[in-house]
């Protein structure tokens, strides 16, 4: 995140494309690998079959069709939840922007449980809403919410942000523990006679989990759970997310919602990915075999790696030089991690994501090249976005 | 437009899909075609090329480039602009969004000369501003903009919402009065001590007239011009349009977008079509020569249809029942026409988009068989949206 004025809201900083990774490394651009977007490595091979047909719902020379029906469809099957129930987005982001479009008045409050997501925090300021910041505990205690601290929090406030499992922590939220929170803020809401704030739970790595809390919407009908195709589903390119809710809800969305944001090859080939779900299923199960062997190969290398339901690793160098100077040693190498900036919790932390056999063998082997107690190396002229 | 509740926002209504219309009016799905959409009616070769390769910027698994670097040069290129001029969105539909975001806070002011098109005031209500509407010319004066009407309006608004060619009206402004009327209100602005309203010019008809108006930025430099891909390069269902405002205005405009809500695929074709151009002209060469054979054909069968600079015609019906008449035999064919409402100053017109030869044949044919002097027909128990 950056902030383009004292007075301006939070924007969201974009990262280093590989042409500019490349060149500022001097490498050829196909040795750039992103471990830094928590994407997967293959898009399915459908997607590739789909369009050498070039045959898609509409032809492209017209708008989609504005309802998606097919893609709504798809989603609310694979989802087990009714078609009146999900709303989409030109993915995820655009979903978050429609959330704040029409929940978050300027002025309003909205609890954001951190480290998590930037796009939260942007997304609140850039409605003029203020966010309620509320740490997480420590990675002993697996990075849970702070449920008390949070049922305070929502007291006072519009809309509360949770991502589960929560990025870039890497884990999920102990089992019960959202349900019973939403049971508390609805009963303090009744109590104090106000409206419930609405409670969105970012998904985006359910996948890898195999759970979703999308049934809570039933006894806490503000629930908006969010959904992507950019994560398991491998198709980070396409641009389609996806806010499932009870469809008071959803009517609530759908009129702020751009008639046609989505392009029409992409919720076609979505729907199709969505409908197979096959490539998905094998996605997941690669990721979480890869996912063991990556982290045991970072720890052996010294480098601590915590624990991991998700598709991308968080180390904890404990040194902010040392996480910077481990940065700068894979950007050698051409492998891209995420990195935090100096005024974050986990500024002395570095994300991995898991990518393909071959593409994570390239960070073992330079991981193990890296001497983990180093400090940072001679001043770099420039540290990657 | 409709009102999802008389203290929400005015929200874009949804046109009926093919399938809803060959469903209604049972039909082979096959038979429906769009004249109400302002598209054209036959994407590039170029593209199912492209497409049937699979390469794209950037594997479909990883987010696109969020500089969208090369789509962003071959728009730069294509309007004669600095690429730190361009702004690029999911539609222009998008970029009108991000313009309200960024110029629109709660309880501003935007001018809407009418009837235009619906989304500025959508857009703007969305923000909590409320529309300032001026009403354009008669018809005898080609709709023009009532000038010194829109001049006064702007000394109290955030924004001015401009659409040159105007839709649904299919005519330019007369030459140099956009020109005229920004020196004024920027003269205004200065005399009162104001900063100048932003001044958006919707083109997104442009090509088919072959002149933009982009220069006046120099001049005017909160002036932003709308551009798309989903008219004259017949590529609307892949959602991309742009912003080409003075480096100062793009600044202002880019934190607010989100980093990539259009797909690679969108990216990868339209900065192809764009750099190419070909098929672009031979569109708008296409389009103009039907244009006027649809137009004379039309009034050959007295449907009194104005002059056009753009892909669409204006039929003035001088009745609401013998519009809704007409639009009701159209459908019967799968011949969806624009109609605009009860309530709409335009509800005794409607629009019909030019397309393909055997495609405006079939609406002639269809416009023969009907007599326009017919009142409506006996109560059709729904009325296309």
């Amino acid at each position: 995140m950056t902030f383009v004025s004292p007075t301006a809201p939070a924007s969201y900083t974009w990262e280093a494309t590989d042409e500019e990774v490349a060149a500022r490394y001097g490498l050829p651009i196909e040795r750039v690998v992103r471990f830094d977007l928590n994407t997967s490595p293959t898009p399915p091979e459908l997607i590739a079959e789909l369009l050498a047909t070039g045959r898609f719902e509409t032809r492209l020379s017209e708008y989609p069709p504005a309802d998606y029906k097919r893609l709504v469809a798809a989603a609310a099957e694979r989802f087990g939840v009714g078609t009146d129930e999900i709303m989409v987005g030109a993915g995820a982001d655009e979903v978050l922007d429609i959330i704040g479009k029409v929940f978050l008045p300027e002025g309003s409050r909205a609890v954001v449980p951190v480290p998590t997501y930037a796009m939260y925090r942007v997304i609140t300021e850039q409605r003029g809403a203020s966010v309620i910041p509320v740490p997480r505990l420590t990675a002993d205690d697996g990075y849970a919410l702070d449920a008390p601290a949070i049922r305070q929090a929502a007291t006072e406030a519009a809309v509360v942000w949770l991502c589960d499992p929560n990025n870039p922590t890497a884990l999920p939220e102990p089992a019960g523990s959202i349900a019973r929170l939403l049971v508390e803020i609805g009963a303090d809401a009744a109590a104090a006679g106000r409206t419930a704030p609405v409670v969105v739970i970012d998904e985006a790595y359910a996948e890898f989990v195999g759970e979703s809390l999308v049934s809570l919407r039933v006894d806490y009908p503000r629930l908006i759970v969010v959904r992507t195709a950019s994560k398991a589903y491998a198709l980070a390119g396409l641009r389609v997310g996806f806010a499932v809710a009870a469809p008071e809800m959803t009517a609530l969305l759908n009129p702020f919602r751009s008639p046609a944001s989505i392009s029409t090859v992409s919720s076609t080939l979505v729907a199709e990915a969505m409908r197979d779900g096959s490539a998905m299923a094998a996605n997941v199960e690669r990721v979480t075999r890869e996912r063991d062997r990556v982290r045991q190969g970072l720890i052996d290398a010294g480098w601590p790696t915590g624990r991991s339901v998700t598709n991308f690793l968080l180390v904890d160098f404990r040194s902010v030089e040392r996480s910077a100077a481990a940065a700068e040693a894979l950007l050698q190498h051409g492998l891209v991690p995420r990195t935090f900036g100096p005024a974050h919790p986990l500024a002395d932390h570095l994300r991995l994501t898991i990518r393909d056999p071959h593409e994570n063998d390239r960070l073992l082997e330079a991981v193990r090249a890296i001497d983990p107690t180093l400090p940072a190396p001679p001043s770099p002229t420039e540290t990657p976005a």
